[in-house]
């Protein structure tokens, strides 16, 4: 055994370097994270001038030991809060704002449902024959703020007096038309959203879009609430997902299997025959488990090969 | 009794003049609900011609079976349609208006939480920090608006580096800006309703507003659904409403029967020593079952002298 034997070693609080005996023969204490980011340069320093060598992992406790001083403490402390914001920070990915944009274009959907059921039963006040006759929600909002009650009539085709509706003052009317433009920006913004979610789904995981569409891959990707989840399911549950309540009814009771969840509405799944969507749905999953799998690993555009081989095979004859 | 005796008498159908046995001599039919309402002049037109008299309501009867007859078919249906839009169209009164707007402003409460919620969600990958200190969402949602996160850390007294929030790039934080703006909007729109609904209020039921204030007042009228309601009920049901579930649980276990509903959280209430809470929300009921009558048969103002000898009444000593 080399008596003169020097081992060195950095962790958050410094580097340090031993004896033989591993008690500290000299140490460098970082004064905050970037030092430890600069560790190489210091213990290059430390090396030359000690002529010690790594430490072995396996007796790095015995360093421990001694750092249990209490000097080092409110080093420690310090240095390790800084790391840590460092790591949550890092921690942030594609993936949240993915699920945030996701979240919310569920929130707007709900909302805008509880306002504009409203916006309906207040304008039946001024003119209830437009809530049966204009169905699509945002048709209706739009003409609520564009078009003036004597417009609305003659496009309606009834005169102020046919009408059950009653006149409205001017401030009351006001009102109303206000409801209507938050909800028409509401659904603005849903489209804003769209279009982002879009770019970044675009970005982060082409294969899935490429395959899926914006619709059900937003929604396998909400269900798994990360790409890396998502390539590490099976096929078989990526076929199922979202139809968790089914699949468990079958646990339990023996009903039918489900044959598909979310990618139901997947239009190969909806043009196939009602026989054979369960295999066109079992190979959709495998191919979307594959395109997944390639986008989490960055590897070469699969997409548009898949949904043609999908195509080609389900072909209608 | 007289043999040459003639009767008159009006409905939606037209004028009609029958002789002694009923049958009918001669008829002005009505061709829209505009006749209907000028039948006084046709009435005298008719009774001067033939010296005829006004149908008895026993004798009514008569002439209906005769206008079973299908030649009146047609008219009557038309005439009754028509007389059906007009009744409601006079039906809408400011109880519907105040409605509305009430129950907006709940939906408005509910929807915002819902977005403010996701918008503190999604911001925190920026700046988490910000979502502890600031509980007010208004101010929240203001300060995402307005200032930029430069500013923020400012504000917060905390460098980029200590913050757990990454950098989003411009795009990313696009998105969450516009979410805020559209919460903003909503808020905007909330506090617009209020003044409206105490504009409403002043003019509809001003004692109602004298007494309570705009929130329990619209709480009470929400309650009540019309004005006439609210005048109806006894006080002792004013003084419980909102409390349905307290009072059924004591009619069904005999727990403590409730001592308020909505009034409990009444200024007058609030302050009034623990013991003598019950008290005062009984006094309280009275006079808004008070107010509220005097609101709904327009009689003079008497909500300042109702809030004055509450006040008077239970002064603290």
């Amino acid at each position: 055994m080399d008596l003169t034997m020097k081992y060195i070693h950095s962790n958050l609080i410094g580097t340090f370097v031993l004896n033989k005996d591993f008690n500290i023969l000299d140490e460098h204490l970082f004064k905050n994270i970037k030092d430890y980011d600069g560790k190489d340069k210091i213990e290059k320093k430390l090396m030359k001038k000690h002529k010690a060598k790594e430490l072995d992992k396996k007796d790095v406790k015995n360093l421990q030991e001694q750092l249990k001083d209490k000097k080092y403490f409110r080093q420690f402390y310090q240095n390790n809060f800084e790391q840590t914001v460092q790591d949550i920070k890092k921690s942030i990915s594609k993936d949240d704002l993915i699920n945030q944009t996701i979240a919310n274009i569920n929130d707007i959907d709900k909302t805008t449902n509880i306002l504009v059921k409203r916006l309906r039963d207040w304008f039946k006040l001024s003119l209830p024959e437009l809530d049966k006759m204009i169905s699509d929600h945002e048709t209706f909002t739009d003409l609520v703020i564009n078009k003036s009650k004597k417009e609305l009539l003659k496009e309606l085709g009834i005169t102020s007096e046919n009408s059950m509706g009653t006149e409205l003052k001017e401030e009351d009317l006001e009102e109303i038309t206000e409801l209507a433009k938050s909800v028409d920006l509401l659904y603005k913004l849903r489209k804003k959203h769209e279009i982002y979610l879009k770019n970044l789904m675009e970005e982060f995981c082409p294969n899935l879009l490429e395959l899926c569409g914006i619709t059900i891959g937003a929604k396998l990707f909400g269900h798994a609430k990360s790409l890396k989840r998502l390539a590490l399911l099976p096929a078989s549950t990526v076929q199922l997902l979202g139809a968790e309540k089914a699949l468990f009814r079958h646990i339990k009771t023996g009903a039918p299997s489900p044959k598909y969840g979310i990618i139901f509405t997947h239009q190969l799944v909806q043009k196939a025959r009602r026989k054979e969507q369960g295999i066109v749905a079992r190979t959709l999953a495998n191919k979307i488990s594959l395109a997944v799998r390639v986008d989490f690993f960055k590897g070469e555009p699969i997409g548009k090969k898949l949904r043609k081989e999908l195509e080609d095979k389900f072909k209608r004859k």
